[in-house]
Protein backbone atom coordinates (compact mmCIF):
# COMPACT_ATOMS: atom_id res chain seq x y z
CA UNK A 1 0.00 0.00 0.00
CA UNK A 2 1.13 3.33 -0.97
CA UNK A 3 -0.53 5.92 1.36
CA UNK A 4 2.58 6.10 3.73
CA UNK A 5 4.84 7.36 1.07
CA UNK A 6 5.71 10.74 1.26
CA UNK A 7 3.79 13.40 -0.27
CA UNK A 8 5.70 14.94 -2.93
CA UNK A 9 2.61 16.67 -5.60
CA UNK A 10 -0.46 18.29 -5.42
CA UNK A 11 -1.94 15.92 -6.68
CA UNK A 12 -0.64 12.76 -4.18
CA UNK A 13 -1.58 15.29 -1.27
CA UNK A 14 -5.17 15.38 -2.60
CA UNK A 15 -5.11 11.52 -2.74
CA UNK A 16 -3.76 11.34 0.45
CA UNK A 17 -6.63 13.24 1.43
CA UNK A 18 -9.57 11.98 0.69
CA UNK A 19 -8.20 8.81 2.01
CA UNK A 20 -7.85 10.35 5.41
CA UNK A 21 -10.75 11.90 5.16
CA UNK A 22 -12.52 8.59 3.91
CA UNK A 23 -11.22 6.43 6.41
CA UNK A 24 -12.84 8.98 8.93
CA UNK A 25 -16.04 9.36 7.16
CA UNK A 26 -15.31 12.92 7.40
CA UNK A 27 -16.65 13.71 4.28
CA UNK A 28 -20.00 14.88 5.43
CA UNK A 29 -18.20 17.87 7.15
CA UNK A 30 -16.02 18.69 4.18
CA UNK A 31 -18.54 20.85 2.44
CA UNK A 32 -16.69 23.84 0.68
CA UNK A 33 -18.60 26.08 2.81
CA UNK A 34 -16.99 24.33 5.85
CA UNK A 35 -13.71 24.04 4.62
CA UNK A 36 -13.14 27.73 3.80
CA UNK A 37 -13.75 28.39 7.50
CA UNK A 38 -11.46 25.91 8.63
CA UNK A 39 -8.53 27.50 6.24
CA UNK A 40 -9.18 31.14 7.53
CA UNK A 41 -9.24 30.01 11.03
CA UNK A 42 -5.63 28.03 9.97
CA UNK A 43 -4.49 31.36 8.48
CA UNK A 44 -5.45 33.36 11.42
CA UNK A 45 -2.97 30.98 13.37
CA UNK A 46 -0.25 32.23 10.85
CA UNK A 47 -1.04 36.01 11.67
CA UNK A 48 -1.03 35.27 15.35
CA UNK A 49 2.95 34.42 15.43
CA UNK A 50 3.83 37.54 13.55
CA UNK A 51 0.65 40.49 14.98
CA UNK A 52 3.07 42.11 17.53
CA UNK A 53 6.46 41.73 15.75
CA UNK A 54 7.87 44.65 13.80
CA UNK A 55 7.55 43.54 9.45
CA UNK A 56 11.17 43.64 9.53
CA UNK A 57 12.25 41.39 11.53
CA UNK A 58 9.27 38.81 11.17
CA UNK A 59 11.36 36.03 8.87
CA UNK A 60 13.22 35.53 12.05
CA UNK A 61 11.36 32.73 14.17
CA UNK A 62 12.59 31.27 17.50
CA UNK A 63 12.62 27.58 16.57
CA UNK A 64 9.38 26.53 18.44
CA UNK A 65 7.60 29.13 16.76
CA UNK A 66 8.92 28.14 13.15
CA UNK A 67 7.76 24.32 13.92
CA UNK A 68 4.21 26.43 14.67
CA UNK A 69 4.59 27.91 11.59
CA UNK A 70 5.31 25.07 9.39
CA UNK A 71 2.19 23.69 10.80
CA UNK A 72 -0.04 25.99 10.37
CA UNK A 73 1.66 26.56 6.79
CA UNK A 74 0.96 22.96 5.99
CA UNK A 75 -3.12 23.16 7.18
CA UNK A 76 -3.72 25.67 4.83
CA UNK A 77 -2.27 23.68 2.40
CA UNK A 78 -4.01 20.83 3.36
CA UNK A 79 -7.69 22.47 3.16
CA UNK A 80 -6.65 24.83 0.07
CA UNK A 81 -6.10 21.45 -1.56
CA UNK A 82 -9.21 20.05 0.17
CA UNK A 83 -11.41 22.40 -1.17
CA UNK A 84 -10.41 22.75 -4.60
CA UNK A 85 -11.03 18.82 -4.55
CA UNK A 86 -14.06 18.85 -3.07
CA UNK A 87 -14.81 21.95 -6.22
CA UNK A 88 -12.90 20.04 -9.14
CA UNK A 89 -10.63 22.78 -9.32
CA UNK A 90 -7.48 22.51 -10.65
CA UNK A 91 -4.88 24.75 -8.68
CA UNK A 92 -2.06 24.88 -11.28
CA UNK A 93 -4.61 25.90 -13.91
CA UNK A 94 -6.11 28.14 -11.67
CA UNK A 95 -2.70 29.96 -10.41
CA UNK A 96 -1.73 30.55 -14.14
CA UNK A 97 -4.76 32.04 -15.57
CA UNK A 98 -4.12 34.33 -12.33
CA UNK A 99 -0.70 35.06 -12.55
CA UNK A 100 -1.47 36.50 -16.14
CA UNK A 101 -4.51 38.38 -14.58
CA UNK A 102 -1.32 39.83 -12.69
CA UNK A 103 1.02 40.76 -14.93
CA UNK A 104 -1.91 42.48 -16.90
CA UNK A 105 -2.84 44.35 -13.76
CA UNK A 106 0.88 45.29 -12.16
CA UNK A 107 2.65 46.29 -15.90
CA UNK A 108 6.41 45.77 -13.63
CA UNK A 109 7.16 49.13 -15.60
CA UNK A 110 4.25 51.43 -14.13
CA UNK A 111 4.81 49.59 -10.44
CA UNK A 112 8.59 49.41 -9.91
CA UNK A 113 9.82 50.21 -6.65
CA UNK A 114 7.04 52.50 -5.59
CA UNK A 115 5.00 52.08 -2.39
CA UNK A 116 2.38 54.51 -3.62
CA UNK A 117 1.84 53.02 -7.29
CA UNK A 118 1.73 49.81 -5.51
CA UNK A 119 -1.15 49.94 -2.90
CA UNK A 120 -2.82 52.08 -5.85
CA UNK A 121 -2.77 49.15 -7.98
CA UNK A 122 -3.89 47.09 -5.43
CA UNK B 1 13.53 32.75 -21.80
CA UNK B 2 11.74 30.03 -19.49
CA UNK B 3 9.48 32.34 -17.27
CA UNK B 4 6.13 31.94 -19.81
CA UNK B 5 5.95 28.46 -19.12
CA UNK B 6 3.39 27.37 -16.95
CA UNK B 7 3.73 26.82 -13.91
CA UNK B 8 3.22 23.25 -13.04
CA UNK B 9 4.64 22.51 -9.55
CA UNK B 10 5.54 24.37 -5.91
CA UNK B 11 8.95 25.42 -7.10
CA UNK B 12 7.85 26.73 -10.36
CA UNK B 13 5.11 28.52 -8.91
CA UNK B 14 7.31 29.40 -6.13
CA UNK B 15 10.64 30.85 -8.89
CA UNK B 16 7.65 32.54 -11.22
CA UNK B 17 6.84 34.36 -8.13
CA UNK B 18 10.37 35.41 -7.39
CA UNK B 19 10.96 37.05 -10.74
CA UNK B 20 7.67 38.36 -10.53
CA UNK B 21 8.71 40.33 -7.29
CA UNK B 22 12.13 41.23 -8.16
CA UNK B 23 10.62 42.66 -11.70
CA UNK B 24 8.16 45.31 -9.72
CA UNK B 25 10.66 45.66 -6.55
CA UNK B 26 8.10 44.03 -4.50
CA UNK B 27 10.04 41.96 -1.98
CA UNK B 28 10.62 44.93 0.76
CA UNK B 29 6.90 44.60 1.08
CA UNK B 30 6.81 41.14 0.80
CA UNK B 31 7.58 40.41 4.97
CA UNK B 32 5.99 37.27 6.33
CA UNK B 33 3.97 39.94 8.59
CA UNK B 34 2.40 41.39 5.55
CA UNK B 35 2.09 38.63 3.40
CA UNK B 36 -0.03 36.79 6.09
CA UNK B 37 -2.06 39.62 6.18
CA UNK B 38 -2.66 39.31 2.19
CA UNK B 39 -3.41 35.69 2.66
CA UNK B 40 -6.10 35.95 5.05
CA UNK B 41 -7.62 38.65 3.26
CA UNK B 42 -7.86 36.38 0.26
CA UNK B 43 -9.17 33.33 2.33
CA UNK B 44 -11.77 36.44 3.42
CA UNK B 45 -12.69 36.83 -0.10
CA UNK B 46 -13.48 32.88 -0.40
CA UNK B 47 -15.28 32.82 2.68
CA UNK B 48 -17.49 35.64 1.30
CA UNK B 49 -18.73 33.27 -1.49
CA UNK B 50 -19.72 30.89 0.85
CA UNK B 51 -21.35 33.06 4.18
CA UNK B 52 -24.56 32.92 2.95
CA UNK B 53 -25.44 29.58 1.60
CA UNK B 54 -26.08 26.36 2.64
CA UNK B 55 -23.45 23.96 3.46
CA UNK B 56 -24.52 20.83 1.25
CA UNK B 57 -25.17 23.57 -1.61
CA UNK B 58 -21.75 25.27 -1.61
CA UNK B 59 -20.48 22.69 -4.08
CA UNK B 60 -22.58 24.68 -6.32
CA UNK B 61 -21.23 27.78 -8.04
CA UNK B 62 -22.70 29.47 -10.79
CA UNK B 63 -20.04 30.43 -13.48
CA UNK B 64 -18.92 33.68 -12.15
CA UNK B 65 -18.66 32.77 -8.55
CA UNK B 66 -16.98 29.69 -9.61
CA UNK B 67 -14.26 31.64 -11.45
CA UNK B 68 -14.09 34.43 -8.58
CA UNK B 69 -13.34 30.89 -6.19
CA UNK B 70 -10.88 29.23 -8.40
CA UNK B 71 -9.08 33.26 -8.32
CA UNK B 72 -9.64 33.12 -4.38
CA UNK B 73 -7.87 29.96 -4.26
CA UNK B 74 -5.23 30.63 -6.72
CA UNK B 75 -4.58 33.64 -4.68
CA UNK B 76 -4.18 31.99 -1.77
CA UNK B 77 -1.50 29.14 -3.24
CA UNK B 78 0.40 32.52 -4.29
CA UNK B 79 0.67 33.87 -1.36
CA UNK B 80 0.85 30.61 0.95
CA UNK B 81 4.53 29.73 -1.33
CA UNK B 82 5.29 33.00 -1.49
CA UNK B 83 5.79 33.49 2.44
CA UNK B 84 7.14 29.73 2.51
CA UNK B 85 9.69 31.35 0.06
CA UNK B 86 10.74 34.10 2.43
CA UNK B 87 10.83 31.75 5.46
CA UNK B 88 12.63 28.46 3.57
CA UNK B 89 9.89 26.27 4.90
CA UNK B 90 9.31 23.35 2.56
CA UNK B 91 5.21 23.12 1.85
CA UNK B 92 6.35 18.99 0.98
CA UNK B 93 7.72 18.50 4.05
CA UNK B 94 5.73 20.97 6.16
CA UNK B 95 2.94 18.75 5.13
CA UNK B 96 4.21 15.60 5.36
CA UNK B 97 4.77 16.09 8.95
CA UNK B 98 1.45 17.17 9.60
CA UNK B 99 -0.38 14.64 7.83
CA UNK B 100 1.81 12.27 10.14
CA UNK B 101 0.50 14.58 13.67
CA UNK B 102 -3.20 14.43 12.51
CA UNK B 103 -2.86 10.20 11.92
CA UNK B 104 -1.57 10.37 15.01
CA UNK B 105 -4.12 12.90 16.44
CA UNK B 106 -7.25 11.64 14.76
CA UNK B 107 -6.98 7.65 15.16
CA UNK B 108 -9.49 6.08 12.24
CA UNK B 109 -11.12 3.50 14.33
CA UNK B 110 -12.07 6.27 17.19
CA UNK B 111 -13.20 9.35 15.34
CA UNK B 112 -14.97 7.66 12.46
CA UNK B 113 -18.44 8.98 11.33
CA UNK B 114 -18.93 10.85 14.53
CA UNK B 115 -19.29 14.77 14.91
CA UNK B 116 -19.69 14.58 18.14
CA UNK B 117 -16.10 12.78 18.40
CA UNK B 118 -14.87 14.81 15.40
CA UNK B 119 -15.02 18.34 17.00
CA UNK B 120 -14.04 17.02 20.50
CA UNK B 121 -10.83 15.76 18.66
CA UNK B 122 -10.30 18.67 16.99
CA UNK C 1 -9.83 55.58 41.80
CA UNK C 2 -12.56 54.44 38.86
CA UNK C 3 -10.86 51.66 37.01
CA UNK C 4 -12.68 48.62 38.69
CA UNK C 5 -15.99 49.82 37.96
CA UNK C 6 -18.12 47.63 35.46
CA UNK C 7 -17.32 49.05 32.02
CA UNK C 8 -20.90 49.73 30.32
CA UNK C 9 -20.31 52.01 27.52
CA UNK C 10 -18.30 52.22 24.29
CA UNK C 11 -16.53 55.42 26.25
CA UNK C 12 -16.08 53.76 29.25
CA UNK C 13 -14.91 50.71 27.83
CA UNK C 14 -12.10 52.77 25.72
CA UNK C 15 -11.27 54.58 28.68
CA UNK C 16 -10.15 51.38 30.29
CA UNK C 17 -8.65 49.54 27.25
CA UNK C 18 -6.23 53.42 27.25
CA UNK C 19 -5.52 52.48 30.86
CA UNK C 20 -4.73 48.67 30.37
CA UNK C 21 -2.31 49.66 27.60
CA UNK C 22 -0.66 52.18 29.48
CA UNK C 23 -0.11 50.78 32.41
CA UNK C 24 1.54 47.86 30.29
CA UNK C 25 3.42 50.53 28.13
CA UNK C 26 1.92 48.37 25.17
CA UNK C 27 0.89 51.24 23.10
CA UNK C 28 4.23 50.93 21.16
CA UNK C 29 2.96 47.69 20.00
CA UNK C 30 -1.17 48.82 19.43
CA UNK C 31 -0.58 50.23 15.90
CA UNK C 32 -3.50 49.76 13.84
CA UNK C 33 -1.81 47.69 11.61
CA UNK C 34 -1.14 45.31 14.64
CA UNK C 35 -4.58 45.90 16.22
CA UNK C 36 -6.06 45.09 12.68
CA UNK C 37 -4.37 41.74 12.78
CA UNK C 38 -5.13 40.66 16.73
CA UNK C 39 -9.00 41.69 15.60
CA UNK C 40 -9.14 39.09 12.34
CA UNK C 41 -7.62 36.64 14.63
CA UNK C 42 -10.32 36.52 17.32
CA UNK C 43 -12.52 36.53 14.50
CA UNK C 44 -10.85 33.40 13.51
CA UNK C 45 -10.97 31.66 16.99
CA UNK C 46 -14.73 32.79 16.96
CA UNK C 47 -15.21 31.09 13.75
CA UNK C 48 -13.61 27.96 14.62
CA UNK C 49 -16.51 27.14 17.06
CA UNK C 50 -19.23 27.32 14.26
CA UNK C 51 -16.87 25.41 11.34
CA UNK C 52 -18.29 21.67 11.84
CA UNK C 53 -21.70 22.50 12.79
CA UNK C 54 -24.72 23.27 10.80
CA UNK C 55 -25.95 26.29 10.96
CA UNK C 56 -29.24 25.86 12.16
CA UNK C 57 -27.64 24.25 14.95
CA UNK C 58 -25.34 27.16 15.67
CA UNK C 59 -27.38 29.03 18.07
CA UNK C 60 -27.11 25.78 20.62
CA UNK C 61 -23.96 25.85 22.64
CA UNK C 62 -22.62 23.72 25.33
CA UNK C 63 -21.60 25.86 27.98
CA UNK C 64 -17.82 25.64 27.97
CA UNK C 65 -18.10 26.24 24.23
CA UNK C 66 -20.63 29.47 24.91
CA UNK C 67 -17.97 30.79 27.75
CA UNK C 68 -15.00 30.37 25.11
CA UNK C 69 -17.52 31.91 22.62
CA UNK C 70 -18.23 34.96 24.79
CA UNK C 71 -14.25 35.59 25.16
CA UNK C 72 -14.03 35.75 21.70
CA UNK C 73 -17.03 38.36 20.97
CA UNK C 74 -15.48 40.27 23.87
CA UNK C 75 -11.99 40.03 22.23
CA UNK C 76 -13.06 41.31 19.30
CA UNK C 77 -15.16 44.27 20.59
CA UNK C 78 -11.92 45.39 22.75
CA UNK C 79 -9.81 45.24 19.95
CA UNK C 80 -12.68 46.91 18.18
CA UNK C 81 -12.40 50.12 20.35
CA UNK C 82 -9.02 49.85 20.60
CA UNK C 83 -8.24 50.47 17.05
CA UNK C 84 -10.95 53.25 16.87
CA UNK C 85 -9.68 54.79 19.53
CA UNK C 86 -6.34 54.64 17.86
CA UNK C 87 -7.99 56.19 14.56
CA UNK C 88 -9.78 58.90 16.08
CA UNK C 89 -13.08 57.29 14.97
CA UNK C 90 -16.63 57.70 16.73
CA UNK C 91 -18.28 54.06 16.54
CA UNK C 92 -21.29 55.46 16.85
CA UNK C 93 -21.37 57.67 13.81
CA UNK C 94 -19.29 54.99 11.89
CA UNK C 95 -22.81 52.77 12.12
CA UNK C 96 -25.16 55.16 11.88
CA UNK C 97 -23.96 56.51 8.62
CA UNK C 98 -23.52 52.94 7.25
CA UNK C 99 -26.64 51.86 8.40
CA UNK C 100 -28.08 54.79 6.13
CA UNK C 101 -25.68 53.73 3.66
CA UNK C 102 -27.68 49.80 4.12
CA UNK C 103 -31.16 51.48 3.81
CA UNK C 104 -30.32 52.76 0.24
CA UNK C 105 -28.35 49.41 -0.60
CA UNK C 106 -30.88 46.89 0.41
CA UNK C 107 -34.04 48.50 -0.39
CA UNK C 108 -36.67 46.21 1.75
CA UNK C 109 -39.53 46.05 -1.07
CA UNK C 110 -36.63 44.75 -3.09
CA UNK C 111 -34.35 42.32 -1.04
CA UNK C 112 -37.40 40.73 0.88
CA UNK C 113 -37.46 37.12 1.28
CA UNK C 114 -34.97 36.01 -1.17
CA UNK C 115 -31.67 34.52 -0.92
CA UNK C 116 -30.79 34.73 -4.40
CA UNK C 117 -32.06 38.79 -4.13
CA UNK C 118 -30.27 38.90 -0.83
CA UNK C 119 -26.87 37.55 -2.29
CA UNK C 120 -27.18 39.38 -5.69
CA UNK C 121 -27.41 42.70 -3.57
CA UNK C 122 -24.36 41.77 -1.52
CA UNK D 1 -41.55 55.60 14.71
CA UNK D 2 -38.22 56.09 16.60
CA UNK D 3 -36.34 53.70 13.81
CA UNK D 4 -35.09 56.83 12.49
CA UNK D 5 -33.45 58.34 15.39
CA UNK D 6 -29.49 57.82 15.10
CA UNK D 7 -28.12 54.75 17.58
CA UNK D 8 -25.99 55.68 20.72
CA UNK D 9 -26.07 52.82 22.63
CA UNK D 10 -25.23 48.62 21.73
CA UNK D 11 -28.75 48.25 22.73
CA UNK D 12 -30.37 50.54 20.06
CA UNK D 13 -28.07 49.45 17.65
CA UNK D 14 -29.42 45.61 18.94
CA UNK D 15 -32.90 46.63 18.43
CA UNK D 16 -32.30 48.82 14.90
CA UNK D 17 -30.37 45.61 13.20
CA UNK D 18 -33.31 43.11 14.25
CA UNK D 19 -35.89 45.62 12.78
CA UNK D 20 -33.54 45.47 9.87
CA UNK D 21 -33.64 42.26 9.34
CA UNK D 22 -37.24 41.33 9.85
CA UNK D 23 -37.88 43.65 7.25
CA UNK D 24 -35.91 41.64 4.77
CA UNK D 25 -36.68 38.58 6.22
CA UNK D 26 -32.84 37.84 6.61
CA UNK D 27 -33.43 36.06 10.07
CA UNK D 28 -33.16 33.03 8.62
CA UNK D 29 -29.68 33.87 7.09
CA UNK D 30 -28.45 35.11 10.14
CA UNK D 31 -27.70 32.20 11.81
CA UNK D 32 -24.32 32.54 14.14
CA UNK D 33 -22.28 30.63 11.36
CA UNK D 34 -23.17 32.41 8.60
CA UNK D 35 -22.71 35.74 10.67
CA UNK D 36 -19.25 34.35 12.51
CA UNK D 37 -18.28 34.12 8.17
CA UNK D 38 -19.58 37.77 7.75
CA UNK D 39 -17.75 39.20 10.47
CA UNK D 40 -14.61 37.89 9.79
CA UNK D 41 -14.94 38.96 6.10
CA UNK D 42 -15.16 42.48 7.34
CA UNK D 43 -12.10 42.31 9.37
CA UNK D 44 -10.24 41.09 6.27
CA UNK D 45 -11.34 44.01 4.56
CA UNK D 46 -9.60 46.42 7.16
CA UNK D 47 -6.99 43.95 6.78
CA UNK D 48 -6.86 44.85 3.48
CA UNK D 49 -5.83 48.93 4.15
CA UNK D 50 -3.05 48.38 6.20
CA UNK D 51 -1.16 45.08 4.52
CA UNK D 52 1.19 46.55 2.82
CA UNK D 53 2.06 49.91 5.07
CA UNK D 54 4.22 50.05 8.15
CA UNK D 55 3.05 49.54 11.16
CA UNK D 56 4.25 53.00 12.56
CA UNK D 57 2.29 54.75 9.73
CA UNK D 58 -1.27 53.02 9.89
CA UNK D 59 -2.62 55.58 11.77
CA UNK D 60 -2.24 58.03 8.92
CA UNK D 61 -4.96 57.37 6.64
CA UNK D 62 -5.62 58.97 3.47
CA UNK D 63 -9.12 60.67 3.36
CA UNK D 64 -11.24 57.68 1.25
CA UNK D 65 -9.30 55.36 2.90
CA UNK D 66 -10.33 56.83 6.45
CA UNK D 67 -14.46 56.63 4.93
CA UNK D 68 -13.51 52.54 4.01
CA UNK D 69 -12.05 51.90 7.47
CA UNK D 70 -14.99 54.03 9.29
CA UNK D 71 -17.60 51.45 7.08
CA UNK D 72 -15.62 48.26 8.08
CA UNK D 73 -15.42 49.25 12.13
CA UNK D 74 -19.11 49.62 11.51
CA UNK D 75 -19.57 46.54 9.90
CA UNK D 76 -17.46 44.64 12.23
CA UNK D 77 -20.05 46.15 15.27
CA UNK D 78 -22.81 46.04 13.63
CA UNK D 79 -22.18 41.77 12.73
CA UNK D 80 -21.13 41.63 16.50
CA UNK D 81 -24.09 42.84 17.86
CA UNK D 82 -25.98 40.91 15.49
CA UNK D 83 -24.36 37.73 16.60
CA UNK D 84 -24.61 38.10 19.93
CA UNK D 85 -27.98 39.28 19.95
CA UNK D 86 -28.62 35.64 18.37
CA UNK D 87 -26.83 34.11 20.96
CA UNK D 88 -28.33 36.00 23.79
CA UNK D 89 -25.00 37.19 25.02
CA UNK D 90 -24.53 40.88 26.72
CA UNK D 91 -21.58 42.29 25.61
CA UNK D 92 -20.23 44.30 28.38
CA UNK D 93 -20.99 41.13 30.99
CA UNK D 94 -18.87 39.21 28.54
CA UNK D 95 -16.01 42.32 28.17
CA UNK D 96 -16.10 42.90 31.90
CA UNK D 97 -15.45 39.36 32.69
CA UNK D 98 -12.85 39.10 29.56
CA UNK D 99 -10.79 42.59 31.22
CA UNK D 100 -10.95 40.38 34.69
CA UNK D 101 -9.15 38.06 32.88
CA UNK D 102 -7.13 39.18 31.37
CA UNK D 103 -5.74 41.51 34.44
CA UNK D 104 -4.72 38.25 35.99
CA UNK D 105 -3.15 37.23 32.70
CA UNK D 106 -0.93 40.42 31.93
CA UNK D 107 -0.28 41.97 35.65
CA UNK D 108 1.12 44.95 34.69
CA UNK D 109 4.25 44.69 36.56
CA UNK D 110 5.25 41.63 35.22
CA UNK D 111 4.68 42.54 31.29
CA UNK D 112 5.56 46.46 31.25
CA UNK D 113 7.55 47.72 28.62
CA UNK D 114 8.98 44.39 26.99
CA UNK D 115 7.75 43.05 23.66
CA UNK D 116 9.68 39.31 24.62
CA UNK D 117 7.36 39.04 27.96
CA UNK D 118 4.13 40.14 25.79
CA UNK D 119 4.62 37.93 23.25
CA UNK D 120 5.61 35.56 25.60
CA UNK D 121 2.28 36.08 28.28
CA UNK D 122 0.30 36.21 24.79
Amino acid sequence: MNSDLPVESLESLRDRLRAFAKERDWDQYHTPKNLSMALIAEAAELIEHFQWVNGDHSHILEDKTRQSVEEELADILIYLVRISDKLAIDLYDAVNRKIKINEGKYPADKVRGSAKKYTEYK
